[in-house]
């Protein structure tokens, strides 16, 4: 098991990663105020998980109440909120109860806000099932919901107490979030490691394959180089803004589709080869990066090419983004393999033949 | 106007207090963020103080939303949380959007807890037209909604950029809310210092005359006082407990006869001549202490004496109190005019006599 930390002053926590690490009560017990928790998770992973939580909360001296939501992002709502709340209220929850966010994502951003704001907040551990989960949700204390009129509209930053990564639980993942996940791994190595990056091209296979020590390795690699960046800048601002390589055309290819279409990472994969595309037609980097930025995505069965969209329709799509500024749209570009700058000053003709030299994806993922 | 600063590290504020400093244009402007301000008021303040406030805001720059709920407790609310989010979505406004709180406790709690929250945090200016707003919950960071199943069991600390008390918007608050304002002036004299209860026991009269110079001072001293406690105790343990002075009988008065029978200042009132008299049987202060704090409350008009339910009941009423640990009723007890503590081993007797000798009120405040 390998243990990293989040240093955030008082609010630093350990993120533990390893294989069937799940059921290890001694991690759950140092982390318990009291001896009251509260599990939540969804209705797919509660069969596979929640059995080997509970003990393991039990035998660390806990009592335990379990909440089970459904799946999926809709799950991301007021309404499900509330069924949380009411649960802890009927329960009559203290303050020192301590949630536990069983799951992927959804599940981290929901209990996680729940515990931010459930009688002014209240601890929380996750325990990430997914590796978006466990590489992106686990570190920076993002928690929302969802409003009808926009994604994670509502929401806390909220520390864990702690986080247990079992790589063992990705086992039962469908492969096409596996690959989903392996983007933002990905998004870590070429925005801010080099020797990351070169890691990832040897170990690609492995990690299709679940190898559990590659795992466990491209994890830990993930949690630190985010952890650095969050650390510096809780608040998100300046250098964390390096963590959406790839995010300003992956959320144009989200919203044109229609959110859901492709899943995220998918997304991500492709914007970050329109990124790559962008930072040399800009002269930041030079052809033969931009072709280890696509094949290190194609050889993790991501997409490496946008959807055919009309360059305008890009433009039009990445304008309303939250991270236009006095109506520039602002671009996380590649100075290198492993190095990457916010810039705010880039040629519009340049991000058009980006655009056009990598899209024409016709095939959805799957 | 008077200018105290809340002590809180890099979350730390300025209370402006004075009369007629509500339009006073320079005390927004040097907290506005960017142009943008969203003014949360409901239905009974807004025909006062909107366009005044709107004018000043306008002057130093801001453009403005308003966004006017329906008046009272009901509207602490997730129905009403939720319309503000829809406004706030719908001007398109952004993370740099101060979100202005202008009226009582419930339009603090209301206004901040949707700060806190949207897009995971705004900033937000409060301008309290109560006196219980002024020196209560301008103070602190405490924001909330209630739960079906209890109230303020949703919320945050979320501290505010400033506070403008303007002591001239009380001239239009009704008696008994003026009133009931002046139990928790009261409380932290009594609790916290006994110079300024002896400047209370002097000025009462010119408090309840609306006196704006008498007003102003006990705004700043109640503010200076309740600021030196979250100062060294922003997250509620230790000394933060002392402002619960009278609150544990207070709770039980306000659940015994449902909410809004009393005004959350009268069960206070109530509650703190009960706790003189428990600090009396326990030893902690003489009879001239009691009958001193008894006249203070009956001069202020508010009740000096609980209602009369069975001791039995109150004892029940208080065990189910959030402050209840270990099963032990936890009281603030005097020692003296100006000096508490907070108590976990007294003895029953003594919590039956104190009842039995400050109970009897057979006429509800009005």
């Amino acid at each position: 098991m390998e243990t990293i930390r989040v240093e955030l002053g008082e609010r630093a926590y350990p993120i533990y990663i390893g294989n069937d690490i799940l059921d290890d009560a001694s991690l759950y017990a140092r982390h318990l105020v009291t001896g009251r928790a509260a599990i939540v998770t969804n209705a797919v992973v509660a069969p596979l998980y929640l059995d080997r939580v509970r003990r393991a909360l039990s035998a660390s001296g806990a009592q335990t109440i379990d909440i089970v939501v459904e799946d999926g992002e809709q799950a991301k709502d007021w309404g499900t909120l509330d069924l949380v709340f009411d649960a802890l209220l009927s329960a009559r929850c203290d303050r020192q109860t301590v949630i536990v966010a069983l799951g992927g994502g959804v599940i981290g951003d929901l209990a996680g806000f729940a515990a931010a704001v459930y009688q002014r907040g209240v601890p929380f551990i996750q325990v990430p099932t997914t590796l978006l989960a466990q590489v992106d949700s686990s570190v920076g204390g993002k928690t929302a919901i969802n409003h009808p009129r926009g994604k994670n509209m509502i929401g806390a930053f909220h520390q864990p107490l702690a986080v247990i990564s079992d790589v063992a639980t990705l086992d039962t993942l469908p492969d096409r979030e596996l690959r989903a996940g392996l983007a933002e791994v990905i998004k870590h190595g070429l925005a801010l490691d080099a020797r990351f990056t070169e890691w990832l091209e040897t170990n690609i296979g492995r990690l299709l394959a679940r190898d559990p020590e590659a795992l466990t390795h491209a994890v830990r690699c993930s949690c630190e180089l985010k952890a650095q960046i969050v650390a510096a800048d809780e608040r998100e601002s300046g250098r964390r803004a390096l963590l959406n390589f790839g995010h300003t055309f992956g959320h144009a290819i989200e919203t044109g589709l229609g959110y859901g279409t492709w899943l995220h990472g998918e997304a991500v994969a492709a914007g970050m080869v329109m990124a790559a595309e962008l930072s040399a037609r800009s002269g930041a980097i030079g052809e033969a990066e931009v072709r280890r930025v696509r094949e290190l995505i194609a050889r993790a069965g991501l997409p490496a090419a946008g959807p055919s969209l009309a360059p305008d329709r890009y433009l039009e799509l990445m304008a309303v983004d939250k991270k236009a500024a006095q109506g520039r749209i602002r671009f996380v570009v590649l100075e290198a393999i492993g190095h990457s700058a916010l810039r705010a000053d880039l040629d519009e003709r340049h991000v058009r033949e980006a655009i056009v030299a990598s899209t024409g994806s016709s095939v959805a993922p799957h």
